[in-house]
């Protein structure tokens, strides 16, 4: 009987396998931006670099901090000047698989997207020319744009640092996580708590908008997050259908990347899956099946990618 | 005549070696403080750890940036809020050796001193009680804490804090240079250039407070810092004769831990250089001089700590 239980259970478990997707070890590379050595070293650099904000002190690893998950673990970003921001931080940790970038969606791409905080004045606040002036002014850095983008002329510009910044990016990624390797085949690489909350999540319908290798379908719905005015996609469309949409974001490593959703305001994952449930699907989650979900969101922390800070110029 | 002319510069050489001594790689480890892997593993997180700022964003790596020389490139530092400290400041390396800590001195060792940043208001701006409730709120630190201090039934305190921080400082050391090197014989680790520098910097007496194995004399000396009003270890001892005086800073690193001065008023090593010779010595340097002051001065460069940044609870 036991034998029979188990066998079942398995093909049980081949079914909801079908349902996910594991995570690939590197996002497809555009074709416009060849993933090279030369380049993820330069892009290390320039996610390091405090000197391209105005105050010389805050860099993109500053609020994608490598310690914290690469996030900040704070409601709303501080940036410049001690701003507060009015977003919550993603982890840009395998945001090379997302389909758009931003909570709104506003960058198609994580080229698009690797300028816009540089010159955001409540995160970097500095203008283009000036990032670009400050890199000159780093003698050294020539050579590593030389090395990068190999017979340009003039390689030291916007464009090359947003090509660098998304190739260092795109390395940045969590494979071979518990339930990767229980979707590669191993059985006991989760328990059966987490693949009870594997099924809540399949059965109830949260895998429609989690889907995908990071869980993200890249598409907007309507959410009312605790204290939040923040109009959503609205703001990119000024359409009415997207007032208070937000991208769903990846579940890859979820439980590291708290406070949750757009304003950071859910400090606890439990908190974050039962208001799911409540707003995405009209159902209220009994206690054990909270349990059950949060053990299996657990499961998605993969490996951390380990980068050795580099020494600036 | 060629090989009488070697071994006549050899001669000499081992004259002024004897004026150096090499960086050892590690620094003394005071008898209340063992250095275990447990205790410099806790340090590191807590190095890194911006939750016990009153921010949130603010941690010791913030201004101690592993990216810059373990410092910030910035003239005077920046802290809570955007504000803006009074001082440049130094690199954490080598710290251990150094027999006083903070440009005035005002504490003795690192252990004395880990504290200081956390309580100030222009830096980490908390109270250590909030300190201590943040680091317990972050459940898992507490076995941490056990495995740093095995045995102690409250481990979660402020000195045990000091403790392992302090452990962790006194792994980030810099030996190996090229001027280490040629210290321990090995005459071709240093250019011609930079042997003549050598020669200058002994023989007009720079060494005479920039000595022992991290360059410094742990002692107090007056300099008047462009721009500066600061009254330095007069602030710490309230004696007229300790007005505007400094302790001297480790040359070690130097060429990467500018801008220069208890302010950081002044950007280029050359120019540091020209300032102390004209202040401390009453002497002028030609330009040539100057070039291999300057190259001397990069020899003293080590190999940096390999440092992963840990992933915090
Ligand atoms: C001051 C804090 C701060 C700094 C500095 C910062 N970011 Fe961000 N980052 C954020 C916030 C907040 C968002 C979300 C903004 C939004 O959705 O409108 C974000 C979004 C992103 C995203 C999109 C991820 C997703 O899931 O959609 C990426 C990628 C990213 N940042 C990379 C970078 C890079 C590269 C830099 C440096 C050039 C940088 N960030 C600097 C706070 C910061
Ligand atoms: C209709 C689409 C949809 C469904 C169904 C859905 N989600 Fe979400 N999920 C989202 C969107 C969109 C957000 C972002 C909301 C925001 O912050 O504005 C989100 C956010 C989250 C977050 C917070 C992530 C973070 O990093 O801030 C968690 C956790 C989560 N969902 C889990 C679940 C679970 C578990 C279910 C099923 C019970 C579920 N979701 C069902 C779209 C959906
Ligand atoms: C806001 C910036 C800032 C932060 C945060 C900060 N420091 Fe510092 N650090 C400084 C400045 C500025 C000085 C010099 C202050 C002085 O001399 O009065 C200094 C001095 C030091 C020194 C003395 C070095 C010497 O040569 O005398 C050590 C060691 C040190 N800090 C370690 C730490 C540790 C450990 C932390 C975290 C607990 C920390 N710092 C947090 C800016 C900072
Ligand atoms: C009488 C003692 C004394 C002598 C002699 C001396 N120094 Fe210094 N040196 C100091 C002190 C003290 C400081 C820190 C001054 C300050 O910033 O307030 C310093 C700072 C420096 C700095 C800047 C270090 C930094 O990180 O900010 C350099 C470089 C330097 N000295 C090189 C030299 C050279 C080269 C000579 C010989 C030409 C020399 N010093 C002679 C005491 C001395
Ligand atoms: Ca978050
Ligand atoms: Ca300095």
């Amino acid at each position: 009987a036991l034998a029979l239980a188990s066998t079942a259970l398995a093909d049980d478990m081949e079914d909801y396998r079908a349902m996910f997707e594991p995570l690939p070890f590197l996002p497809p590379i555009p074709a416009g931006n060849s993933m090279t050595q030369k380049k993820i070293d330069l892009g290390a650099m320039l996610f390091f670099e405090p000197r391209i904000s105005a105050s010389g002190v805050i860099s993109c690893a500053t609020c994608h901090n490598p310690a914290l998950g690469w996030s900040d673990r704070i409601g709303r970003a501080i940036g410049h000047a001690g701003q507060v921001g009015v977003r919550n931080t993603p982890t840009v940790l395998n945001s090379g698989f997302l389909t758009s970038q931003f909570w709104d969606g506003r960058e198609p791409d994580l080229e698009g997207q690797a300028l816009g905080p540089i010159q955001a004045d409540v995160e970097m606040n500095m203008t283009l020319d000036q990032a670009i002036a400050r890199i000159n002014e780093l003698t050294v850095y020539r050579t590593h744009f030389d090395a990068a983008f190999p017979g340009e002329e003039d390689p030291i510009n916007a464009q090359n640092v947003a090509l660098a910044i998304a190739t260092f990016e795109r390395t940045l990624n969590t494979p071979n996580s518990p339930f990767d390797r229980f979707l590669r085949g191993d059985d006991q690489a989760i328990s059966d708590e987490a693949k009870e909350g594997m099924k809540l999540f399949a059965d109830n319908g949260c895998v429609a908008c989690h889907s995908g290798p990071v869980m993200s379908d890249g598409m907007f719905h309507r959410f009312e997050v605790p204290g939040s005015t923040d109009e959503g996609r609205f703001v990119v469309t000024a359409d009415e259908a997207d007032k208070f949409t937000f991208r769903t974001p990846t579940l890859r490593n979820v439980a590291v990347t708290y406070p949750y959703f757009n304003n950071g305001s859910v400090n606890d994952l439990r908190d974050a899956v039962n208001l799911m449930g409540e707003q995405m699907l009209g159902h209220e989650f009994s206690e054990p099946e909270l349990d059950n979900l949060v053990a299996f969101l657990h499961t998605l922390t993969g490996e951390m990618p380990v980068v050795a800070v580099p020494a600036l110029p």
